[in-house]
């Protein structure tokens, strides 16, 4: 397995999230499986980043890692502003108090209504073609309003070593890189208020050393693509990338270092960023750490000597942990006994499987986890992001998971 | 791609679903994406399988692999049998009219309650464990229920060459094969009605003499698990394994030989299976081919070099389109432009992306298709089974696909 995200603790056995025991939680949910969002390590990890993220950098939320209202309404006090990926997330950032001018809307596939959308809440649409670019303009045309619309640039470079490569070759997000500042010219020319520059070249980066490479050629990208426009950006929206440790062998990324190189490419950018503002687009590194999955152990069983652990949750709600979601070769993210957390390990170890009638529902190959009976709490880490949101909950008609904010003053 | 479904027919270069036109059906629908599954195509495969499957062959639906509402009314008066796999399939099987006497409720991790839901409804539960089989009978003890209890049995044996192998090795599903017979006896002293066994090995195999032997080990393992008991089951679920073919190469498995076999193997089934009666288990054979999933092309765009078309839809809703559930190597689904049905392809190959703001959500890569424009159909097709339902719908906050089922009267 991989590491135990750092500052869970116990007491007496359980399990703390934000301060609570895993079972009062679950009690408190009146149902299993749930997860749980720890406020406070949300609000921990922004932290960090504005220490150590240079002056005029500003963080994003990328809302597609989760969704959930609370949690929203909190980024909403945390960070400067939210990218959104449709027409339903933008309902909801708006829900949790954010207000248009603090969202951008990115997505290759946005619907004529979905810009419309966009345009009415003064939202920024981050443009992914040509087409979408004169339909972005006919249908502010039709509204009378001022469009506010930034160029997503699909980078010809890739960040090395990404979970996910969104650039660097042929690819269906974004302007190719050699075309972009021929669109921002016509939004500029057509009386549109353009925004700047949306370069995303990757996401779940584990070198940091890439990542600095990366922000550094994109701050030298958009400074290109700048003066081939002859305007500064407003904007400079530097993707994200930072990625979050799930297997063994991973460590966590190098903030501070990154945090300095970037400052340093920043200090010496030239002069057609002068005066450009720049943004952080984080979503998985700033929530993923902070949830957990909890699930009760229904039956234990044996099966030609391999011993089974059978919990009343799955991949139904937690798709990317079944290793069923962008993986090509399964590995156990970390779980632990919730209720004898840190306790040592039997010396048999237990195939964790979901309560879905379906071999792809296995949470934990062979892992090793003191004695397990019926009724255990299974804690899954890592569950903070992609994880209810982006799973099949219809699939086999269980009922949806439980989620739940604590540390919330 | 793989080879479009028998059956599908186009009136002037439109597909046609069930005689509807692709384009009418979308506007009826109001909305692009849909799923629209052909009740014809369902009807004929329940009579194909009717006429070459040997008497005293039950047939059962999976409803895991599709359970929109009125495809479940009209596979209720279509099959024998209906299998849940959860409290809420339970639930929407009772709904569609079925009764708890023709339901078997399969799952290895079935909470207390929904086993009382099961008992309550008179539904037979297939049992995975001793444990589960414990908690079965005190239930039943609770409630002053007599039990419908089967044992379902981890063969000691696979379906080579199956999608998904449920048999054979160590398994969360049923009770290993050398302990089957002992938990059966243990049922029939407790009081219990003892129902039979269930015995999956396997799913999704295109060779059609591997599910001849597996069904031939089948009868032979129950048998042999029948003269140990030394009561002859009143049903043997032989499960399924029936598979469609999705990609290039695959060919539909020869139905009439299969049911030949059976028949044979049926003829000389030892004497402890004289009265039994038997029962296949399909899903996806059942519906796969008669579902189409319409999704309108928002945008055509093409990145250095490469032709993409974006479409509404993508893997919220069709996940395993996208190559991402049970698959390891991503292959394209059969697709087509429903609204320009079987005209010859331009020498460009276009590569088919989904509106979500993720690299994983492709449902074509570089496909041989007409030329496509934005407001094109696109139609991929074998989306009658694990498509709606075994998708993270939630995921981006798009609306959920629309669903219809035509051909009805």
């Amino acid at each position: 397995m991989g590491p135990i995200p750092p500052g869970f603790e116990s007491e007496e056995g359980m399990l703390l999230i934000g301060g609570r025991g895993a079972a009062a939680l679950a009690d408190e949910a009146g149902e299993t499986p749930l997860f749980v969002y720890d406020a406070g390590m949300i609000r921990r990890r922004v932290a960090d980043l504005r220490e150590v993220m240079p002056g005029g950098v500003g963080l994003h939320y990328a809302m597609k890692a989760n969704p959930f209202p609370p949690l929203l309404a909190l980024m909403a006090g945390l960070v400067d502003g939210f990218d959104v990926a449709s027409a339903g997330e933008l309902a909801r950032a708006l829900e949790a108090g954010v207000t248009g001018d603090r969202i951008s809307f990115a997505g290759p596939g946005k619907r004529d209504r979905e810009i419309e959308a966009a345009l009415l809440a003064g939202a920024t649409l981050n443009l992914e073609s040509v087409g979408e670019a004169e339909r972005a303009l006919a249908i502010a045309d039709r509204l009378a309003i001022p469009p506010r619309l930034a160029v997503r640039v699909n980078p010809d470079f890739e960040l090395k070593g990404s979970g996910m490569r969104m650039g660097g070759g042929a690819k269906p997000f974004g302007v190719d890189a050699d075309r972009a500042a021929a669109v921002a010219r016509h939004l500029i020319a057509a009386g549109a208020e353009w925004r700047g520059w949306h370069i995303f070249a990757g996401s779940q980066a584990l070198d940091s050393e890439a990542i600095i490479e990366m922000q550094a050629a994109t701050v030298a990208l958009a400074a290109r693509l700048s003066d081939a426009v002859g305007e500064t950006p407003p904007l400079v929206n530097l993707g994200g990338g930072f990625g979050v440790p799930y297997f063994p062998g991973d460590a966590p990324i190098a903030l501070e270092a990154i945090g300095d190189a970037l400052g340093e490419a920043l200090d010496r950018r030239p002069a057609s960023l002068g005066s450009s503002d720049f943004a952080l687009e984080l979503g998985r590194y700033l929530v993923a750490e902070a949830g957990v999955y909890l699930t009760r152990v229904v039956d234990v069983k044996t099966s030609q000597g391999e011993r089974f652990a059978v919990v009343d949750g799955g991949l139904h709600h937690q798709l990317a942990a079944s290793g069923n979601f962008g993986t090509v070769v399964r590995r156990n993210y970390p779980l632990a006994l919730a209720n004898r957390f840190g306790m040592p390990a039997t010396d048999q170890p237990v195939t964790v499987v979901g309560c879905l009638c379906t071999p792809l529902d296995r949470l934990g190959d062979a892992v090793a986890l003191p004695s397990i009976v019926p009724g255990d709490l299974v804690a899954v880490f890592l569950a903070g992001a992609y994880g209810a949101s982006a799973s099949p909950a219809a699939f086999l008609g269980h009922a949806p998971a439980t989620e739940i904010l604590v540390g919330e003053d």
